[in-house]
């Protein structure tokens, strides 16, 4: 499968190279086309990384994930146009966050609304499902913990986006649950809240959420 | 330990039926002093049992117990005195539910506020922890999941109380996590939500949150 990750960050690069190793192609983007981290990314990763813009890309993905800060969102998803978006998955990685009153932060997004939500209206035509929102970096691929493996919360308005989603998160050593359409995002961003709090009280980052089942 | 537990649905009466069974004293109070269900849920659980309004409730316990619907919390803690609340630990298992548009609901109060915030500036001189919130009855006590115990977040301001609470939520079967101060609601409340709509998308009801710790 072509990939397309929008994000030079720890989360675009450890997709990326968690995508890499299960073996897919994976195209990493950012404004420009030569930009530093990219490179440096791909060359670590062999033949079947590249970089490119956000459009190209969007372009090369058969499957997109977004993984910049949240706040560039609106930018991002400008750049990658929307002909390079329409009908596919974009899997939404990114969280509101607002640090201008310190750390922890707070949610620059609530309420009746969320990022997950904005990311559907600023690509109408993608297919957005919510994912890998309330994780770290460290422990999204593969992760291995006591009593795990954890649960990844998804939500989305198309079923079949959430069903490839799924199946990619199986891949990636995650239980999954479905927890809705598209506005659900407003309880996983919460959730995100929640696992940033355990490591600004404890100092400890090692940590994912599990849904126990009866 | 003496403890005046506000409601008598079923919230109310699991927990209180719970604290008997832990040696307690349970004083369960309503708006009316002779409330049919009280009366019969105290009949139920022998000589530590007993039934009052929402102020004897509250005069009688060292430790309190909100869990009368959300909607009614600023009726009920009127009711209950701050003379009787001033000091105590304040257990807020409510959700500001709004099932205005159908099940499932959506939260009533979120963004920047939350329940658990407003019940504490409702009862300013209470020590409230948040709690109990985001599981349902059944499995507030003694919890029997593969793969358990699960994990009750909880938070609030005073350190000691939530303690104290945290040593009760042992007693009940739970591990604990402390999210923070009150303002950490928003985010417990968003849990409950997904905790509800679990059950409203597969019908199923038995499931719990846990933190898995590196």
């Amino acid at each position: 499968m072509r990939v397309g990750v929008f994000g030079t960050g720890d989360v675009g690069k450890t997709l990326g190279s968690a995508l890499i190793t299960l073996g897919h192609e994976v195209m990493m983007g950012a404004r420009e086309a030569q930009n530093p981290k990219a490179l440096e990314w791909a060359a670590s990763q062999g033949a079947r990384a590249s970089v490119g813009t956000f459009a190209e890309a969007a372009a090369f993905g058969e499957l997109l994930i977004l993984s910049t800060l949240g706040a560039a969102n609106p930018a991002v998803l400008t750049a990658a146009g929307a002909e390079n978006l329409a009908g596919k998955v974009l899997i939404d990685t990114t969280n509101p966050l607002d640090f201008s009153r310190g750390f922890p932060p707070t949610l620059a997004v609530a309420g009746q609304d969320s990022g997950g939500e904005q990311v559907q209206r600023l690509a109408p035509e993608a297919r957005v499902v919510k994912a890998f929102n309330s994780v770290g970096s460290p422990l999204m691929f593969r992760p291995n913990l006591p009593g795990g493996p954890p649960t990844m919360f998804i939500c989305g308005n198309d079923a079949a986006a959430k069903a490839q989603v799924t199946a990619l998160l199986g891949d990636f050593g995650w239980e999954v649950e479905d927890s809705g359409d598209i506005r659900s995002s407003r309880y996983l961003e919460g959730l995100c809240l929640l696992w940033v709090l355990r490591g600004a009280i404890h100092g400890q980052w090692g940590h994912a959420f599990k849904l126990l089942r009866a």
